[in-house]
C-alpha cells in the first residue's frame, strides 16, 4: 500500500473514471449530450507494461456516461480509429439504435440518440465482430441511469473490472478496476467512516467466466443491476461480463480495508486496492 | 441475420423444442404421459457439421416435457442405444424414480412415475456414469412444472443452453439454444409489440463452468428457478449447469434485438440470435 | 454407497466439521475463545491419495468457528508451521484485526479480538502471500455468527467446497466437501424425514472459477450468505470463492438421495455425497 507499491502514473489520473458526473433531477425534455471518439492508443496498465488498446476516448475503460431515467440521451459517435467500431448500450432503446448493424467506419460518425431507460447500472461496448477482439482491446465504459428522484446523497464511484491480454494467447496477463493495475493500491479510495458509499460496479472482463468483488472487514448491500430495491448483504459478488449492480457500504471502523476479486490469480495480478477510512 | 447465416436446417424443424406443450389448470388425478426413447443418432448442429450425438427422442436436447404441479407424471423411458442411460429429473420425487441407481440397459424399459412438483422450471438428464460423457452426448431436455392456476397466457418459448464437442478434446467446439447453431439468427423468433414473451431458460453446458442469456435493447424479469415471486429487472443472467429460470419480456420497441451469451467466444461459435418484434 | 466407495478414513472421522458447535442465545459481555495453530501435514484425501498440506489445526478445512451475534471472538493463533500465515476473517471488524498486515511468523502467536457481526455465514482464511497459493494448499475454514435469537433447531450441518491439486500443475485433481474425495458416498449423512436440515455452505475452492452444491429429488431455500430472509427455493446454487450460504431442507420422500457440484468433472472427482432419510 502507498508509494512503494508498483502501480503506473500520478494519484488524479484516473479520477474522470472514477467520479462519476453527479446525478441530476428528472426535468422533462433534458437533453443529456456526449462526445465518444474511438482511438487506437498506446496506454500503460501496470508499471512499465503498456497495451495497444483500442480506446473511446483514450482511455480503457471509455468516460462515465451518466443520465436520469427520461433524459434524452444524445451520444455523437466518431471513429478515429483504424477499424470499424460501434457503440452497444444496454438498456431499453429502438432498434437502430442498438450498435449493432450500424458499423461505423474510420472517419465515419453516428449519432446514439434515444430516452435513458429504465434506471439502474449499465454498459457500453463496441459491438463489432470479432467481438471478443473488440471486447478485448478495451472498447467499453459504464452507463449510469439515475431513478427520475436520484439516489440519497453519497460518495460515489465507478469501478469498471476488466483484463488485459498482453501477450496475444487468449488469457488476461493484468486485471484491473478502472484500467491500471493495483492503482487503488498505491493511491487508496478516501472515505469518512459512517458516509453512505455508492460503488458503480460493472464486468467487463473477457477470456475468464467470472469476476467479483470482495471487500475485507466490512458488508455492503449489493442491488442487482441497480434497478430494484431488493439487495444482498454480503461482502462477495460474482459478475459474468455483462453484469453489473450498485454497492452501497457505510464503514463501521477507520483504517485501511483491502477490495480485490475473490480469484486469488486476479487480485495478484493486480486487481487490488484498498479504501482508507478516517473518522470524520 | 436472415437467409445468409450459415445455420442448418429448415424454418420449422425446431418448432417441437422452442414451442413448449400448452399449460394445463389443476384438474385433481389427471396423469400426464410421455414416452422417452434413447437412441443414438447423427446431428447437425452447424452447417454441414454433423455430431454423433446420444438422444432422447432423436434431437439435442430431447423433447420439452411439461406437467402442471399435482398432476402424475408417467415418463416411459426405452433405451434404444448401445449404451446403459436413465432419466434423472430436477424437483420433488420419491428415491426409486431418480434415475441413478436405476440403470436402463440397452433395449431396457423404466417407467419414471411420480407426482410432478415443485412448480418451476426444471430438467431432466442422464445420469449414467460417466456423467460428463453421458451429459456432453446430448441426454437432458426441459422439464416445466407449473403452478396449479398457471402463469398468465404469453407467447411461451423454451431455451436449453448447451456446447458440443466435436473433436473430443473436452471443450466444446460449437454453442447453441436448442441444438443448432445461429439457427434463430437464420430464424428470427417472431414476437408482436407489447405481448407478454416467457422463455423457459436452463443451461446443460458440460465442460464450461457457466453460460449465460443476454438480450438487446430490452429489459427482462428473471425468476430464478421459476419457483417464486422475486425476480431480478436486467438484461444478463448467468447460470452454472443444472440452473434454470424463467424470463418474462414486453418489448417496447419493434425491430430486431439480438439475443446471446455474453460470453463473446460462446455467441461466436454458435450462440446468438434474434428476436423480430413487429408492430401487432 | 456404502462399504464399496474408495474413501478414505473411518466413518466419524470428520464429525468435527461437519457438525458444528452448537448455536448459544445472544447474552451481554460473552467471549467466545478458539485456539488455531497452523501446521504442515500430510492428510489422506482421496483413498490411497496424500497431500501435503498447509492446515489450521491439522485438517483441511479447519476447524469450525461459531459465534453469536455480538459476542466478543477471540482466536488465538499460533504459526507452528515453516511458513508465515494469517488468519483473515470475512465479516466486519476491525482493520488491525483483518490478517492482511499483521503476517505471523513460524514460532509466532496472534490473538484476533473482535465483536463478531454480522450475523451469517462466514469464512475464514490465510491471507499471506502468494495467496493462491495458501489458499490452494488448505488454509480455511467456516465462520458461523449466529442471529441474537438463533435460528429454529434443526440438523445442522457444515460443508466447505474445495479442491486439492495433488501434481502442482495449477488446477486440481480432487474436489470434496470438508476435505475428503466421496467420503459422504462412503458414509451417507443420516437424516429424519421431515425435520429440518440446516447446512451451512462455504467454497473456498482455488484454481475453478466456480463450484456448486446440487440435490437430488428434493428442494431447499438457499440463503445467500445467511445474512437476510429473503432465499430461492431450488436444487443448484453456484458460489464463486469467497461466496457462502444457508441452506435449509425438509426431506419429503425417505431413502438416499445424492447431492454433488453439477460440474460433471468436480463430481466425478470426488464433491460428490448421499443424505440417507429414514421414516422417523
Ligand atoms: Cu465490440
Ligand atoms: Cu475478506
Ligand atoms: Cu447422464
Ligand atoms: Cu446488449
Ligand atoms: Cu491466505
Ligand atoms: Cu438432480
Ligand atoms: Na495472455
Ligand atoms: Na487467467
Ligand atoms: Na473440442
Ligand atoms: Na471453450
Ligand atoms: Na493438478
Ligand atoms: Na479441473
Ligand atoms: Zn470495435
Ligand atoms: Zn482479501
Ligand atoms: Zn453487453
Ligand atoms: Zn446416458
Ligand atoms: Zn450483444
Ligand atoms: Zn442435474
Ligand atoms: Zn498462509
Ligand atoms: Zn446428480
Ligand atoms: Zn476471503
Amino acid at each position: 500500500i502507498g508509494p512503494g507499491v508498483p502501480a503506473p502514473g500520478g494519484p488524479h489520473d484516473l479520477d474522470d473514471l472514477l467520479h462519476p458526473p453527479p446525478a441530476l433531477v428528472h426535468q422533462p425534455g433534458r437533453v443529456r449530450e456526449y462526445k465518444i471518439f474511438a482511438m487506437d492508443k498506446e496506454i500503460e496498465i501496470a508499471q512499465g507494461v503498456t497495451f495497444p488498446a483500442w480506446t473511446y476516448n483514450g482511455t480503457v475503460p471509455g468516460p462515465v456516461i451518466r443520465a436520469t431515467e427520461g433524459d434524452l440521451l444524445r451520444v455523437r459517435f466518431t471513429n478515429g480509429s483504424m477499424h470499424p467500431h460501434t457503440i452497444h448500450f444496454h438498456g431499453i432503446h429502438p432498434a437502430n439504435m442498438d450498435g449493432v448493424f450500424e458499423i461505423v467506419d474510420p472517419g465515419g460518425t453516428f449519432v446514439y440518440n434515444f430516452p435513458a431507460t429504465p434506471y439502474g447500472m449499465h454498459m457500453y461496448h463496441c459491438h463489432a465482430t470479432p467481438l471478443k477482439k473488440h471486447i478485448a482491446k478495451g472498447l467499453y465504459g459504464a452507463l449510469i441511469i439515475d431513478p427520475p428522484q436520484p439516489r440519497p446523497t453519497a460518495r460515489e464511484f465507478v469501478m469498471v473490472m476488466n483484463g488485459f491480454d498482453t501477450d496475444g494467447d487468449g488469457e488476461n496477463n493484468f486485471y484491473t478496476v478502472n484500467g491500471r493495475a493495483f492503482y487503488y493500491a498505491r493511491y487508496p479510495i478516501q472515505i469518512k467512516r459512517g458516509e453512505l458509499v455508492r460503488i458503480y460496479l460493472a464486468n467487463l472482463t473477457e477470456f475468464d467466466l467470472i469476476n467479483s468483488f470482495h471487500l475485507h472487514g466490512e458488508f455492503f448491500r449489493y442491488y442487482p443491476t441497480g434497478s430494484g430495491d431488493q439487495y444482498e448483504y454480503t461482502d462477495t459478488v460474482m459478475l459474468c461480463q455483462g453484469q453489473r449492480g450498485i454497492i452501497e457500504i457505510e464503514f463501521h471502523y477507520p483504517g485501511r480495508f483491502m477490495f480485490h476479486a475473490h480469484q486469488s490469480e486476479f487480485a495478484e495480478l493486480g486487481w487490488m486496492g484498498f479504501f482508507e477510512v478516517t473518522n470524520s
